[in-house]
């Protein structure tokens, strides 16, 4: 384990006037890049709204689309609006033939977080002009899971499958992965899982999706650009190393010696730790729930080392307030529901897209280029002397 | 003509200090957002300095492949170390099979920009991994070309070419597209044009490069969602509408009465005005020169218009401090060499690879998570009510 995850795009909630005084801290922390109706993160009181709903009403009884309608719409449907969106994504998830040509062409070994990246790219130079409207943020969050699962099952030697009607969007993509019609505890534990990640407040990915947008460029850029920075390990980029960990750990009474000695080694440990939250992430108390439904037996090895890990967190360094992360129950979760390790941070995409997807709705009807400074740290004044001149 | 170009990628230089203060006028105009060794941009003063050398000094006399070596080395290379570069370039041109048949899946009417995003996204995902180094950054700059010139013979029922030893990347660029070895004129002309736009400071499209470099993302994920910001018409994306307007136009006797009537009817004339420079862009000084050597007779139309059309602003908004941008010569430039309409932002990206790519590893050497914070404009603590109970 080489690094602790830093990030899974967290915001702090700090007033402009503090920009000021905390611009120089790096990275942009504390400065208010833009203001946004759709999600609040609160780092110490550990709460996440999406549109003034709390995120634990919203974890355990909506669904993926319910959330992506909030976002899109500003309001969660009734039954009509949501039969609605569930209709229209249900006839977006077809298969463009440029993008099948595009994931074929990419060998078997590629990561799926660049084949999503390089099929909707393909797709939206066939299919996306002009301004962005929620058509289009349906008719891209409908293709993810179409996407990745075809890249999964050609490089199984499988050839991809339809999308089933009858199914949501959380069961569509683990049939589409598997072939088959997913056990209902996997449909709401993925479920669950999708409606966490959607969104939250200007993490780097977002921020990106944002920037883009606000050249008035297209929403597959801003989508594909967003991909790009979800990769990241420090953003998105590292869920599979929490199940690395855990399957390296293996049984309950191997994790105490192995997380001892991992922490005597220097190594960090996968899944603990924050740069906003000072308490739980509301996010993965749903998560362990979830993972405990999901998958009982997983579970207790993961309890045990969750446990185990805070405890020596705690007694090696007291005070630093680690919390487990949202990545942490996150794989445990991803992994019950019988997703591969690599396909963890791409599965946070097919969440994540509808979140990003609104802000660039919402960045582009208020429209300002988002342009900043740099400070200059070079030489200047240099005397140009030409190419025979030099030494 | 819709709008007026407000950016094309120029960043006022102001001190930390003023971030808090000036962080409320939107679009993090004013905040500091980064530190950087590579370029000035001196609004002001109309300056333009990249790693301590003044742009006029650089325009007129280096080739792109030195100041792509300026920028990733942090020197002028002397005669061994272009002649190394050089032979890198070279090695590197070379068409990646994944590339060419993204390339080949996509229609013949597709916007390049969208053809190079998805060509690089391809060859990223089988050739690009781990932390960025200049040797992919020579690898990624030496392939828009290629990647372009393919697309562009293709969309013409033309096979792609192979690369020439013997040539320079400016003209190599020109070869690649037409079949041709270019004229010597016409070499310098696209040179000097590479050369004025390979770096600007903080613009969109390098703050999104440098945002995704910090998730610890891979650098063809950069490049590509760079790509996709500079895409946009308030970027990078509209310096074909000056060429649409000096076709327009037609002829000198015309100009007059078409920028009188153009004003009359609300329409913005294209290529004049700037969000930073309050005086003449150095880059557009540049490339007036240029244009009137590439091309003397495409030339006396071009400057008739821009007299009058500055005149005729500074008549109707006295005082505004409008001046020519660099989108006005870029077009008369690009189109005395040869590039149709919609290859002008396209090869505004083989220029500003080279600054994107040197800013990817300036942000690597260094880095910290850049995710800056929201204000949060949304309702708090709505009630949540399940599904069938909404109205």
């Amino acid at each position: 384990m080489s690094k602790m995850i830093q990030d899974t795009g967290n915001v702090p909630q700090k007033d402009v006037n503090a920009a000021g005084t905390r611009a120089n801290k790096g990275g942009l922390e504390g400065v208010v890049a833009a203001t946004t109706a759709l999600s609040k993160v609160d780092g110490l009181a550990g709460r996440l709204i999406y549109r003034g709903y709390n995120i634990h009403d919203l974890a355990r009884t909506t669904t993926f689309e319910e959330v992506a309608h909030l976002l899109w719409f500003g309001h969660l449907p009734n039954r009509e609006e949501l039969a609605s969106l569930q209709a229209r994504f249900a006839a977006e998830r077809t298969m463009p033939e440029q993008a099948l040509q595009v994931i074929r062409a990419l060998p078997a070994q590629t990561e799926p977080m660049d084949v999503l990246r390089t099929a909707v790219s393909a797709w939206g130079a066939v299919a996306i002009s002009g301004k962005a409207s929620v058509e289009q943020a349906i008719a891209l969050t409908a293709r993810f899971p179409l996407f990745l699962a075809a890249f999964h099952r050609l490089r199984q030697g499988q050839e991809p499958l339809a999308a089933k009607e009858e199914l949501g969007h959380a069961a569509n993509y683990l049939y589409l992965l598997s072939g088959q019609v997913p056990k209902e505890e996997h449909v709401r534990g993925l479920n669950s899982y999708l409606v966490l990640l959607a969104d939250h407040g200007m993490n780097a990915s977002t921020f990106t999706a944002r920037i883009v947008a606000s050249t008035e460029s297209d929403i597959a850029s801003s989508v594909v650009a967003a991909l790009g920075a979800l990769k990241g390990p420090l953003h998105g980029g590292a869920p599979s190393k929490v199940q690395d960990m855990l399957h390296a750990i293996g049984t309950v009474d191997n994790a105490e010696p192995w997380l001892r000695s991992a922490v005597a080694r220097g190594d960090r440990l996968m899944g603990f730790g924050h740069r906003v939250y000072k308490t739980e992430d509301p996010r993965a108390e749903e998560l362990r729930e979830m993972s405990r439904v999901a998958d009982p037996e997983g579970f207790v090895l993961a309890r045990r080392v969750e446990e185990l890990a805070l405890a020596i967190l705690e007694e090696q360094k007291p005070g630093r307030r680690l919390y487990t992360n949202v990545e942490f129950y996150s794989a445990v979760l991803m992994n019950s529901v019988g997703l591969t390790g690599d396909l963890f941070t791409p599965t946070f995409a097919v969440s994540r897209v509808a979140g990003w997807t609104a802000h660039i709705l919402e960045q582009s009807q208020n429209n300002r280029l988002i342009r900043p400074e740099a400070d200059y740290t070079g030489p200047m004044n240099l005397s140009f002397v030409p190419l025979d001149q030099r030494a």
